[in-house]
């Protein structure tokens, strides 16, 4: 069994490890922040000091991160994964961040000789807890054979999306028409109830119709219509609408790379950067929902 | 049985009263183009010379017409339905009207004993040949009950929405969702394409995720994805752009008129709008994406 | 001197009212609201108990309510004006309706000889008080001669917009301008802000070159830099959200209604939605530009 | 008097070289285009083979560039002008790019003493040929002082917007309001037209009111309203829609870096990107009032 390294420990990353532990796996982790790590330890997994003491015992690092900027400076700086990591070993970025410096990054590992996948995930903190995480990766086919085993300990559907940078490119337009048809669906219920439609009577049509969609059918933004979604416990996430915001950004950032026209994802980006400017950061992104309508109304 | 009324021998109502015929239903026909009539007599339907000569000789009437005024001036002028039909006789209009108009009518006929519903369909030319149209029904449902058998003739979903006006209310705010997921997975299958994912494996994908929509999983706008979609057939409608917009329409003018906030709706409407400016009225509405690009692009 | 009625005594109705008592004319008052009416009667107008009662005593009638429902309602209801005033007489309608209601009132109108005039304002209570308002009107070249010298004594420019509508047309169209250009001049100050542009440097240059419009020029929405307008005063109105609000609806109304495409429009109508949503009704339409930050930040 | 050196010898460069010949500076220029560097030295410029050639014979460098990659190469390339430029010289980078480069180029030259400006312009190729542009300056105060003889020989706006960077800022937050206010005037005088009113009637009353604009008052969309503007001359730039385009992008990439949220920025930035899809890159900007209707109702 191979010896895994693991950066960072937020909501996300500290269950992906926990898993990899179930599973028997050796897990050195870093994270800034000591106590993060220091939970982890109390559970069974190694303690290092710097991140390239984590690169030189290890034959495949994961890193789960904020930003773009953060996973290039863990990779590429002076202290950074690359300048301590062998040739060889496997590198899995499970971050969510733009296509431009995910490509960067599998370019300087190609150099290296060392394997690259991005691999961001889907499926929010419950299935990071659950391991059942989606994985979307990009890299090699070869690197994705090695490390879908590996992947499938924190994961359920382990899905190949092509050459580098694909994993994320697959992630941001998934999430770019999730993003766009939460909002749709929330207009349409909206809609539906002032004209005199029931709810329930209305999601059972649409669901039923050419309306059908995951926003609808498995995440209803209305409340009351589906038990055990965020919408009905009060927009408690599950996906928060700054984790939605970030991933309509991306897009945003990618289709202006790209000369990319996207309407409605422009539209869907300043909706939500709107909701969260209000104060909604950390609502469930079904929240949306209540913004289209006076607080007393729903 | 029942002999039949109808009125508005289109596209979509041709077929309807061929459907009705083969059930072996008496049915009287009515259109201001005669070769329409003529057309339909020749199959064994019923002349008449008007609106009320029909009205006298059947219980039910149907009506399958383009535009709320029309639909107003065949059922309340003088030369009209509810001139000549007897009390306690069934009207149902499967045209897609606005909820205002159509909720004034039910209470019109409400006050002299007619029997109402508002029944208009989805399915397009093709479910109206096929009999396998939905409909959408508001009325009361002891009318709904009578008509049931009726609309099975002529469909395969026949869904009761609620009180009057509810069929119109589903119809627009289902067909709002439509339109503008249309466009979200059109935006995304454009990104993903412009960042090097190859589309079935992006269809694989989001078909599998959180971006999943009736109008990816079956409908999809990118041309080559999937055969038997009008994409695959040079955007050959289907459902055309122009009836899209139309709905779209009605979404926004329901919107004005109960004060609802529809963003994405309002800029779905606008992109049909340019689209039919263009001269794609009669392109399927998943066209839309050739808007997107490039026309060389795709 | 002609005597003169005037129903719909609000905000803008009063002060109205009042500028016409000092110019010396007799004016008889109505509203719905009794102490409305006594206000202005202590002040010198006269009161009459129906509209039908102020109708035969007046050669010329001013209506300014709130909505086209309200005004066809005074106007043609059997306890309305037109039952009511003799032909030859004057009405001219200075409330903010729709274009389609405004010329079916003008219609009717002209059947029974009544000379009509719709003359929407712009100008808010600040412009009511002064007498300084402007006013659009539309109807017959020789109604609007007729108008002038009365209107003058409540405003400073009356200007004839053609024919009958064309001042509601005028009025929503320029409005419409208002309300995309002032979230512009906000998306541009906050923009410049965040880049490190000092606001009124940002003003200086703009003021002076292709960016420059009424909106920047006169009503600067980012708070200090000009002196005495709402947005240095906290966004104290001036022109309410609520209002904005309304007359981007009509334009909406209005673009609906003869198949026109206003994409910004559509937007501008869906952002004062969302503000008004949010509970900023009587804010003044310049303090949109706080929904486009963090509230600390501006 | 300085001799200066230029780089970039398109529309805008060619003409602002020989604004500066004609005033008797000794320009040495560079493009890669050798055909457009012939047509200056016939003119009178001084020849160089290459850009370090060039930077070590001038005091003063100009760049009019396209991209902010290639004022990245020409400037920081190991065969770029600060390789080869003197300290205590200075740099004048009118190319119009994202803030981001800028201001690293900025941070470059401190590093070696060079003195450097951002002044990017508006005015189009009329304003370079007419020596009439409008700079819109940033960088450190006493390099504006240096500068602004030299420029008034190219432009008649020398404006100083602040710190590094502050020019192109600047420049992109007015040509936003100006791209979305050009829209917004678009569907004022289409709607207008619609509802019936004389477009010139329209631009008289929107002129005098709170609808002014630049875009109105002095580029007027709509055909026949105002002579010598494109719109009257079938919309031959003038400032074409694809610079509009570029202008709108870089607001936007600027917005997501400073995670700035412009809803109608964002509209106008798919509107354009629209427009130049359809084949109307070169198109004068104002020319977006023609995809607002069916080509035959203008």
């Amino acid at each position: 069994m191979e010896s895994i390294g693991f950066i960072g420990l937020g909501h996300m990353g500290s269950p992906m490890v926990q898993n990899l532990l179930n599973k028997g796996y050796e897990v050195f982790v870093y994270d800034i922040s000591q106590s993060a790590a220091d939970h982890l330890v109390a559970l069974g997994a190694k303690a290092v000091s710097t991140i390239q003491e984590l690169a030189k015992q290890v034959a495949v690092v994961f890193t789960m991160l904020q930003t773009g900027q953060q996973v290039s400076e863990v990779y590429t700086s002076e202290q950074g994964i690359f300048k301590a990591l062998p040739p060889g070993h496997l590198c899995i970025d499970c971050s969510s961040i733009d296509v431009v410096t995910s490509r960067a990054l599998h370019a300087i590992a190609q150099q290296q000789d060392i394997a690259m996948l991005d691999a961001p995930v889907s499926g929010g903190v419950a299935g990071a807890k659950a391991a059942t995480l989606t994985f979307m990766v990009g890299g090699e086919l070869e690197n994705f054979e090695r490390a879908k085993a590996l992947l499938s300990c924190m994961g359920q559907k382990i899905i190949y999306a092509g050459p580098a940078g694909n994993g994320q490119a697959a992630k941001i337009c998934n999430n770019m028409i999730l993003g766009i048809s939460m909002i749709a669906v929330s207009e349409g219920f909206i809609l539906a109830k002032k004209l005199g439609l029931d709810p329930k009577k209305f999601y059972e049509i649409a669901d039923n119709a050419s309306g059908q969609c995951w926003s609808l059918t498995h995440y209803c933004p209305m409340p009351g219509v589906l038990e055990n979604v965020p919408a009905s416990n009060n927009f408690t996430p599950g996906f928060t609408a700054a984790m939605m915001l970030k991933d309509l950004r991306l897009s945003q950032a990618a289709a202006l790379e790209s000369a990319t026209t996207t309407p409605l994802g422009a539209q869907a980006s300043v909706l939500y950067s709107l909701f969260v400017n209000e104060g909604h950061a950390d609502d469930d992104f079904s929240g949306i929902i209540t913004m289209l309508t006076s607080h007393n109304e729903l």
